[in-house]
């Protein structure tokens, strides 16, 4: 999978400690050079990260790690190095003098990338030996997570070279972003110091702080930016006109003093030229798609950080906090039928519960059934004071049959039955059906324990939610055990599959 | 939860038809006026999308949505609305003159918020009759799935208003962001516009494509915004030392031709108010704290990202794809004693599949167990050819015992003995232990029956299939039967629990 062995890392600041991770956790062999005491320490920080961040990120099969060595000369560190990447201080005359002597200590097949983030590499490579095999490969901080990489040429470097770069990038994972065109700070860091120098005026006009500022882009278009960069998100600004309708109605705001920076003129001929680019990147695809495409992925991250309680996740697990508490307030026991199975769970398939072939998969099953616990439990007088009081029910047995299969987007509801209780124990039993057609989809039996959360014991539970889910035992007596409760899996032997007339 | 009941919405475009969804969805009554003939359409469009989205955002039980009605005349929208939201198109002099005319119309209590993305509100309320209680709401498309919005006030504004309306904003799942300074295009649209701006000189200097520009966003920089802002991103990259060695690091950068915008001139008070800023909004946690907090949430953005297969989340998956390739390559059946319990599924469990005590949750048990399964069906040879060829198996039938709790980033393993098969069907033991101290957390039964997908109906699997499953049986044979296999739930009599000895 890697295109190389060994790699040669000179500098271990930030990003080149990044670059270790990213290459050690890959397999590649790593030789780092740096003359500050402290790199090892920074390589080695950045690889627990890296390892830390790589255990949640995939349950893909790692592969044996590559070895790190911290040279004491740069020629130690080129020493069988099959690639070579710089990451020095961004001053043009390190670097240059650096890659000078890089390039006069390796073979001239070797390629050598500069970490740079906006430096010219035509001024880079000037002195260099061999300079077509020259170029940028800008990462960006933290290089072992993030997968953008622009590959950039100077104009003595060769376009083999810079395949060549994108392919070791690629097989670590990257992205590649390689450019024809070498310019000052290239594409992103442009943008990147737009933002910058904008902030710093916010600071310094004295009309946000930093922390506002940060707030402005992560609760917003920064998530959005996650997920399509600028000219998607202004064509869907634009509406089913698009880009052309973006311009039309925010061109002239181009006039405004919105930022300290000047934009071009909008020429016909540039809105032509926006027009033509834009409708080439949608590819055919209508607003309504790209619409669907962004709103599906703003979910998933929203989600993503929901998990870790952060930023915009943090707002959406409050308001799910409230959208909850406000249905416990709602709910009406005396609305329901004690009689008959209760129905107080529904909910619809997801598209992401799904598997390739558009059916529900297994293991959603059992969460829509746990819901239907929940809110029987809920039902029951089990709510959030008396989960917090340290009392809770928790299941220690589950029989699931499947009857039918369920398909994405679904309506599905179930209805339960009590089958039993005593002071510690509860036995339900779930029957999920579609939400229209009432065909029966699955069933659940489930056994569960009253416990003291805090002494991971079994107690008794409250009297009054005993109370609660013995007169429902009792007022569902009528309806009788349900045929499949209490059945174990079984195998017919031989002898029973001859006597089955089916 | 809403703080409100009926809202005004003047003007439907984009902006005017996501808030009607995000109001009506959160229950509460919307009246829309719009002169143009197709507002009705596109608020209907807006609801459709963002009934989808929430369908996946959460599994809160929603709030009973409220009415949309279209209005023929402003005062119509207004009668009876306890908060007016205006969309209008971005020009002063309409929206001025429409303010006026909402702020004649609507009792002095009610507060009236523009969603201008960057007129000033002082210019906005010259014109309106009790002006104390007109604002500006800025919100991000689309407006239905992203918090933030951004809260300004004029000169003649209350603080009262601006409360009152970040309430309203807030009982509907936002974060809004309450500015003390008014200032043109506010801080978000300052930080757009210039990435904008430098956009557009990037396609007018013909140095990259709209393409190329999106990517060198979505796959680097913004998916770091969509956790953290510039100011903690910079000081990360400034490692240890933190937002004073970026100073020191990147300031002489501000004047290299980085971008069109001229940077605030980085003088000794400058740099002393922003990282003065930055320690205040850092809070007293370290380099290393932040750096785990922005890593936790890249990887949950990239898996979020991952499960809709675009942009970063679509290099993930193809980075796994190879992994697990290389991985299935290096493996090899010859290595297993098929006379022992085959062990052929790892897993860590990732954080976002425990409940709040960090348990793993009911269904993540069968997520563990259902990939169990299919590696024991991979290696009895139903790979993706024999499923690509119409053929599968599927679980009819589970069993689960819960004997320990299980926490998030616990090393997980499976064991897995074939209780039996014969042509249609498999009958499964899977026993789940920690991957470290061998403790038994889980056991599983299960019955599969192999099918003919499109068809739907059960059909004798394939020879080689067979064969392979009935060696693994014959070798297991010597294994016995699990005591808990092929046992029902039951809950013992009261007469049994009186000879309980427990």
């Amino acid at each position: 999978m890697s295109e190389i062995e060994r790699i040669a890392l000179i500098g271990a600041g930030v990003i080149g400690a990044g670059w270790a991770a990213r290459f050690a956790i890959n397999g590649i062999d790593v030789a780092t050079y740096d003359p500050d005491p402290r790199a090892a320490e920074r390589v080695n920080e950045a690889l627990e990260n890296a390892r830390r961040a790589y255990a949640r990120l995939t349950l893909a099969p790692p592969v044996p790690p590559g070895r790190i060595t911290i040279a004491d000369e740069i020629a130690e560190a080129l020493d069988g190095a099959d690639f070579v990447q710089e990451s020095a201080p961004e001053r043009v005359e390190i670097k240059r003098a650096l890659l000078a002597e890089v390039s006069r200590a390796t073979d001239p097949g070797i390629v050598v990338a500069s970490s740079t983030s906006g430096l010219l590499p035509s001024e880079l490579q000037a002195d260099c030996a061999a300079p077509d095999r020259i170029c940028v490969g800008h990462p960006f901080n933290p290089v072992y997570l993030l997968p953008l990489v622009e590959v950039v040429g100077g104009q003595a470097t060769s376009g083999d070279a810079k395949a060549r770069a994108a392919a070791v990038y690629r097989s670590v994972g990257m992205h590649p972003l390689v450019l024809d065109t070498e310019i000052d700070a290239f594409v992103a860091d442009r943008l990147l110091e737009a933002v910058w120098r904008e902030a710093l005026h916010l600071i310094d006009d004295g009309v946000a702080t930093a922390d506002e500022i940060d707030q402005a882009i992560a609760y917003g278009p920064g998530l959005r930016w996650s997920v399509m960069g600028t000219f998607l998100i202004c064509r869907l600004a634009g509406g089913d006109a698009g880009m052309r309708h973006f311009l039309e109605q925010f061109g002239p705001a181009l006039d405004l003093p919105w930022t300290h920076l000047k934009g071009p003129a909008l020429t016909d001929e540039l809105i032509e030229r926006i027009v033509t680019q834009s409708d080439a990147q949608a590819a055919g695809r209508t607003a309504r798609d790209l619409e669907r495409l962004r709103d599906d992925c703003l979910v998933s991250v929203m989600q993503g950080l929901r998990a870790r309680n952060h930023g915009a996740g943090a707002v959406l697990r409050d308001y799910e906090a409230r959208l909850f508490s406000r249905a416990h307030r709602a709910s009406r026991p005396i609305d329901h039928d004690l009689s008959r199975p209760l129905r107080l769970h529904t909910a619809r398939v997801a598209p992401d519960w799904t598997d390739f072939n558009n059916h529900m998969t297994e293991s959603r099953y059992l969460q829509v059934f746990g819901d239907a616990t929940d809110a029987l439990l809920r039902f029951a007088g089990v709510d959030s004071d008396y989960l917090a009081a340290g009392h809770s029910y928790y299941t220690v047995e589950t029989h699931i049959r499947h009857l039918h299969e369920v398909a994405g987007e679904e309506p599905i509801a179930v209805s339960t039955q009590v089958l039993d209780c005593d002071e510690k124990r509860l036995r339900l039993f779930h029957r999920m059906s579609h939400g229209e057609t009432h065909v029966e989809l699955a069933t659940a039996e489930h056994m569960l324990l009253h416990v003291d959360t805090a002494a991971g014991r079994t107690v008794p539970a409250a009297p009054e939610v005993l109370t609660r889910l013995r007169e429902i035992t009792d007022a569902q007596a009528g309806l009788g055990m349900p045929e499949a409760a209490g059945r174990g899996i079984a195998m017919p032997t031989a002898s029973d599959l001859r006597s089955d007339p089916r």
